[in-house]
């Protein structure tokens, strides 16, 4: 007779629109108030932000999802929860507060007075960033001076991590198992160690399977970003290969899910060179089991590829879909006869004001009700002319980042759908 | 008994003008072949360069070292000397022919193809990258076509290596042990595994004293390069802050060597962040003894430290030099009333031309004897007149780089110098 | 014995901060629907912007406006007035429809076109380009073909002028006259065209004092923007020379103005050439007849210089005010001891983060009580803190093309103080 | 009985490759030793060269042009010439030292200074541009410092102006009369003047039919530049349409052509928008009567137009090629049965390498013999195969400016060839 993890249902996604039950998001914070216009570049942010207005309009969205009867767990209180556990504070201060990352003749100082404090303090840095700014008066000896003449992200004693605002990338769910993901910039790899640690010792996720993946490892050009990758149902799983998510991954993380049974089909869209950097969730994503909502100027330049489990080493077998659309080949994948479409909308350049605002970048509470920035509006109206609920959230200072709801998202627990 | 290790020297660097004895350079070639306008910005190159004549320019300047009573040694020549043993060749392939660079579903055939060719031709591929349109026909499966579809660098099973042509920023002898750097930029990266090749199973290197560094590691924030790392004598060591060069490492190579007895004072030009990509060796080189060509506009804006040993760990001591000119703390440190400083030439349009043109990039052959590229004439003429002996070399193509004679040579054995 | 003009006090500004009795200001509209991420570097904007809420903000910003007891005129409200005369119309649309602009083939149907409409949608056109797209379906002959496979602006018939939205730059008043300025780039030349037909025909503008400039000359390397313009009283004016605004311009308006007693003393702030594209109002504004609001990293760099009515031709002296500072001199101008500066505020970060969102482009409305935008909450604090009364408009969207409140506004009439 | 005009033949161009006998080139100088990292990509140059031996290698150039039979102008030599007629050089300072380009307080020292030269000193400044630094030290004045602290090309009192060495661009001869073009960036506006003053005065130009142009008018979106333009012969002009060269420009040239009967067909190849600034004669020049140079990645993506004769105004008939290659067009429009083409050699690095170093801008003697730059090894041999007779100019120091043989000349007596 056990009373622990019977009340809780396993984390697993099992779709892309199926009902969400558990969700991981992360508030802006600290590294966020990290950003000027010198160094948001190098941090991967078009602009500064109002901090004080983005955390309102994320605390919103989140009431939102709740309200839609979501469980929303939040990185900086799973982080704080992690950190109260000494074994797993001294397991993440052990790899961050090093000679290679802080500099030696700061390490003992900056571990004391990371230990001093309290686990919600020390999440916020652990998140945030420590500036030789932040270390109180008798810590600085000619080593924070040296510190304080070196540039970008040297100048940091721990790094900024404000990409942790976009959860969907660092790691995902693929049906029953978690990827631990290598990401493609080097001002995100911060980012993983701090999930590791909690899929270590946070007692709500340690224990689950891991396909593949892991921050202390080096992964060479074996890059993954989750806003590439979707568990669309039906055993299938969606892949954007584009300058952040690699063939190399794609075809490592396909291999571990055939092996193991989880899936037995990885359709790869592979991005156009002309806008590597983009994910395919900014420009494909579902809103009902078989309504997706697309950029068509990006979409159409997608060759698509399919992965399927094969007989011989190493375990995948790739045909070319030459010129049988993307779309096409995910309806035919999802045993559907077709995916109705829904383009950006808008004139020529309306549809490229929103698809840069997110305007594609839907994420689904249940089948046909998304969530969407407001100032979209052309593309939600026809969202909605399609019979999708469009709940909207604000993107005035959220979407400088360039990402919406759905990259704002790491669904923990989502239901299948029918197809 | 034995014959072997009487007759060579040690390996060693003693000064940065005392006679050159042994140098490592690299001659350009396919790696080269592969840049092109769309490409040259991520491996590091400003502009594409004519691989015949910069072969030509490389071969001349290997002459006039080799007249000069060098002894030079190659790159390529180097790695095929040591692919042609069985167990390095294993040994380097095991590391580079993985899932992570090359992809599930391409090594084994990728192996049985660079297994099956001559130790040369392996090197060649090595050092230029291997491109899929370089496999033999019988190759081109699914993952082949996926590879094409890919972007950058991904594109290649192995990467090409265009900056070993800079062979002083990957190892550098300091006194009489070398480090293995960490590389700043990714596509740097796989340099220094090639130099652990060659340290681990070439004869004439194995068995070297490593003071610091190894490619199979994560160095996190301490990057390390030669540019900025010169081994002035007199147990001095000066490094450049950079961009590239982190205290991070700065601080743990001065600890390497304090606790060696290698040296005794390091002294570290905090460079200004307007500029922050540039090695010191881009703005500052010896020409003799006591003679020095600058870049002023960016040296007038240098904060210099001295790092020393210290009674307690982490066993460095730092001291901010403040308002003191690093030339002065220079010149203090080798014992000298003094440097005799020459500017770099012209007005100050012609003076920003020759630094961008490595005018400040002299290497020495012995004192007051230095290499410089031809192009850069007043600071050339600015040498002579203060007695230097100036060599000079045809830069149209190598320069293109933005290195120089510098850059372009690793020293092997160099001869202290008095003071 | 007339009873028009009696009732309308002269247009005219006589200081920075005295009570502002009438504003030219510019709503968003058509020509923000244009601006696309491809598009919006070439039309000097940073991002696109939701022009609906932008519409909405400006609109709060017109009502703040006129509940402070400002009269509010608007480009487009003008414009429109001035379209409904024959005569400027067909002198506007002589000078738009041209060779030169439209194109040969096309300069009919566009004139014709434009000629069916009413004012206000003309002036819609005017201010926001016509596009190809815009024309009726009889209009789309191989002209139009061929018009559409041009590049950015070629593949309008009249570009879109966004910029109008800063209406601070395109003229400024200097006590009783107005200048007609060349902008800098040419995204915004079309702009002055628009204000000359206003200022010819508009029975509120015709007449007007014009010191200097004029649409229809070439005036070279003279380029002048409000921005950098302040006549702050007491018969001075301060001119920032920057990229945008040079010493062609700043010495040939200074001779006008000296030699039509309108001041007699120019005080220029050579702004540094590190940040050249910035205006004087993005660094410093009032805030008070004696409180200046600061960004002190740019300020702190400015070379000041004193111009001053001279005996010889051409009649300007100029004094070269060394290392004093430039608030020093302006408040020596100004016949007071000094000014209260309020620099930026918050840290490092947050002090570059609000002068990027427009912190210290202030604009006031009386003396002691000025709009900023809202999300400069730290700067805003330090205002208020001083005894500034600060009023706020929202800038989410408006910020977006780097402009506040002082660049949003063209005075028209505004008093002057006492010092 | 006269003895000037008889023995010279007239000016003009009929074919792209017909006997050259007469031709205008620039020698480098002054101007490119202005040019540094910081300013060349204002001036439009990529990269700094080294003067001495661009002029040697351009003195090779002409070396063998005259060498061929061609009488060779140099454009300092002329302007000399011209410069030593006083009421030229009247009425071109006239036109420069203005207050709008000097600066009021200026204008008489630097006059005088000017006219007090040599016509070859002052004919040296006009191309390669007047510093502050220049002038005599009696000029030091208030109005110099203030000129000093002015940024970019306000620094100068006369700006420089590099692309002179690119002559094809600013005047063009189409069959029997030529064109003083517009050109797009106003780095390069102050060349046409210089031009047009050769024309006006210079005997051996006065008296040229100009079709179109005038440096002294405003030109708005008209804008031309000879690296477009080639007269093929049999009444047939080439224009791209690309960024630099607008349809308002092209449509208005046709226009004067087809009234003057200097032409009937003009094929307009749309360049695409990817690679806007592109010139026509980087990717497509003439080897031969019916040999092209092609790089084939750009040349497919041309959309094709032809322009005719027209009955009604403004007298040009368009015609949407739609898919017809435009090599294609161009063959039919010589009354030939086709175009041997020779691609860009080697593979897909080396042929985009050779673009960029223009690898297809040949210049023709001759039917079948070309100059090209040495370094395109790969497209020269192909061409060579094809029986064209290729001589080289060294291209290391010369191309850094991204023109070739084509480029750097400004053909003024060109035969017809038989098609």
């Amino acid at each position: 007779m056990t009373d622990t993890p019977t009340s809780a249902p396993a984390l697993g996604v099992h779709s892309e629109v199926g009902r969400l039950r558990k969700v991981l998001v992360c508030a802006p914070g600290l590294a966020h108030r990290r950003l000027t216009p010198t160094n948001s570049d190098d941090l991967l942010f078009d602009d500064v932000m109002w901090v004080e207005n983005a955390q309102r309009d994320h605390a919103d969205f989140v009431g939102k999802l709740t309200q839609g009867g979501v469980e929303v767990v939040e990185l900086h209180d799973l982080l704080a929860r992690t950190m109260a556990i000494p074994e797993a504070r001294t397991w993440l201060l052990d790899r961050k507060i090093t000679a290679n990352e802080v500099g030696i003749g700061l390490i003992d100082d900056t571990r004391a007075f990371l230990e001093s404090l309290d686990p919600r303090r020390l999440a916020e840095y652990l998140i945030g960033g420590l500036s030789t700014t932040d270390l109180p008066d008798e810590f600085r000896s000619g080593y924070v001076t040296l510190a304080r003449d070196s540039t970008g992200a040297r100048e940091y004693l721990m790094p900024p991590l404000p990409n942790t605002l976009y959860t969907r990338d660092t790691t995902c769910w693929l049906y029953g198992g978690v990827t631990m993901n290598p990401l493609y910039w080097p001002a995100r790899h911060g980012e993983t160690l701090l999930m590791k640690a909690i899929y270590t010792f946070h007692p709500d996720f340690m224990g689950s399977t891991v396909w593949w993946g892991d921050p202390e490892l080096d992964w060479g050009q074996a890059t993954f970003e989750g806003g590439d990758i979707m568990p669309v149902g039906n055993g299938v799983v969606l892949m954007g290969m584009s300058e952040r998510t690699s063939r190399q991954a794609i075809t490592q993380v396909a291999a571990s899910l055939f092996r193991n049974g989880a899936a037995e089909h990885v359709i790869v869209a592979g991005m156009p060179k002309l806008r590597a950097a983009m994910h395919l969730d900014t420009v494909f994503t579902f809103a009902d089991r078989d309504i997706v909502t697309v950029y068509p100027t990006i979409m159409e330049a997608v060759h698509t590829f399919s992965l399927r489990p094969g007989d011989h080493a190493p375990g995948v077998d790739i045909i070319d879909e030459g010129s049988t659309a993307f779309v096409d080949v995910v309806a035919k994948g999802l045993g559907l006869p077709g995916l109705r479409v829904i383009e950006t909308g808008g004139d020529v350049y309306a549809s490229e004001r929103q698809q840069w605002d997110s305007g594609n970048n839907a994420v689904a509470l249940e089948p046909g009700v998304v969530f969407t920035y407001d100032r979209n509006t052309q593309t939600n109206t026809l969202l909605r002319e399609a019979g999708v609920e469009v709940i909207t959230i604000v993107g005035a200072e959220l979407g400088r980042g360039r990402g919406g709801g759905h990259c704002m998202t790491c669904p923990l627990i989502r239901e299948a759908v029918d197809f």
